[in-house]
């Protein structure tokens, strides 16, 4: 079996300046943002399909996305958009409102579509209702202790982890030292955007790769065997190394 | 058999002032041109694919991309990205360079990615080595005359015709009156972008909808029956109305 090496969080930082250098990459943050969150948006139409089959018969259902105040979060609000796109009924959770782009045009786009954004009041109850939760709270830059509010966010993602889908990295694991508690907050999957992070060496669930817009061998990157047009690949959870 | 219906010129362009408008759609350009050009990418590699199976028993292959000076360019120029990373080679072809965004950026992006950008000097030897054609020279807002240097790009895009892809209208056609000679431009394949313009009730090669991006019914136009996450479908050529 092939395997896929891990990358640290100052590599993946390295990568995106790279990438939105204008005289190197020539990337704008919302080109990648897009292909990113699609990315997400792929992978979590994936599993509710087949946890939606398994579990109840049906197609439908609703899709909690929570958002931190990051780039992480940017991609779970593109998510939410092509979410609905694709049929699903996404509700996002965005506990801190950030007053710049991207972030006031990715809400904008949310609402233009009809998609409801609700507040920390409602989130134990869409968490219930949710056939699948989209965590994309804290990402590769995420540093340190978790803060209010995002302490009470995490707990409550605890208690859905069996249908938790988490963005790049589980929140409030360090990005190389992973699950820094016993009884941490563990995802049944995962989708590591470019490559997986250091900290997914430990991570057990089902793992995905996605953001499928990096000159790979560029930055000495292994590239994941993405099958046609597709946005994400599955990828065996004992093969990051 | 259901039909979708085809709208103006001014329809198109009235839904992209929307969906920029900050309190409105609050999309930046490079985002839809992004889902756009993926959109023609996915088409693109669908057929390449089909053809190759066909014709050479090759799954490999050089796609062409001519790129206007407009928006149609931009697509293609983010299409020509997308091949890169679907396996396939691309080749663009900028007739007339621009300098402003996001043609710099997009240039730049294709430039880091190792994609060959050649001249109009090369054209001919490049039309007749590729296996598809992708026309992302003039989209619906065109109108008027073809100038130099476009009338002789047009000329040779008429001679590959029978492997070329048109991105939302045939290079050369009135959006609304369609082709405006007896001998015209007729591409095998057209990909409209989130609606057919008019023009193409008279086209009868195989017609493509992308670009699933638009909240359709807000804007009263048709939605096509995208299956699953895919960015692009085929309707019967005789569905627009």
């Amino acid at each position: 079996m092939s395997t896929v090496r891990a990358i640290t969080a100052e590599a993946a930082a390295r990568v995106d300046v790279h990438l939105m250098d204008p005289e190197k990459g020539g990337f704008k943050l919302e080109q990648l943002m897009e292909l990113a969150g699609l990315s997400v948006a792929e992978t979590a139409f994936q599993l509710v399909h087949e946890r939606a089959t398994v579990e109840t018969g049906s197609r439908s259902g609703v899709v909690a996305v929570l958002c931190g105040p990051g780039n992480n979060g940017g991609d779970g609000l593109v998510a939410a958009r092509h979410l609905t796109h694709f049929g699903l009924k996404p509700v996002v959770l965005v506990p801190k409102r950030v007053e710049r782009e991207p972030f006031v045009g990715l809400m904008t786009q949310l609402r233009m579509l009809g998609v409801p954004s609700a507040t920390l009041d409602d989130m134990d109850l869409i968490l219930s209702d949710a056939v699948l939760v989209v965590d994309a709270v804290f990402g590769f830059s995420f540093k340190g202790q978790v803060r209010a509010p995002f302490d009470r966010v995490i707990k409550a993602l605890k208690s859905h982890e069996h249908k938790t889908l988490s963005v790049d990295v589980p929140s409030g694991w360090d990005v190389e030292k992973g699950s820094t508690t016993a009884d941490g907050f563990s995802p049944f999957a995962l989708i590591s955007l470019t490559a997986p992070k250091i900290c997914s060496r430990q991570f057990k669930g089902r793992h995905f790769i996605g953001g499928r817009f990096v000159p790979l061998d560029e930055f000495n990157i292994d590239v994941p065997m993405y099958a046609g047009t597709q946005q994400s690949v599955e990828i065996a959870n004992d093969s990051v190394v």
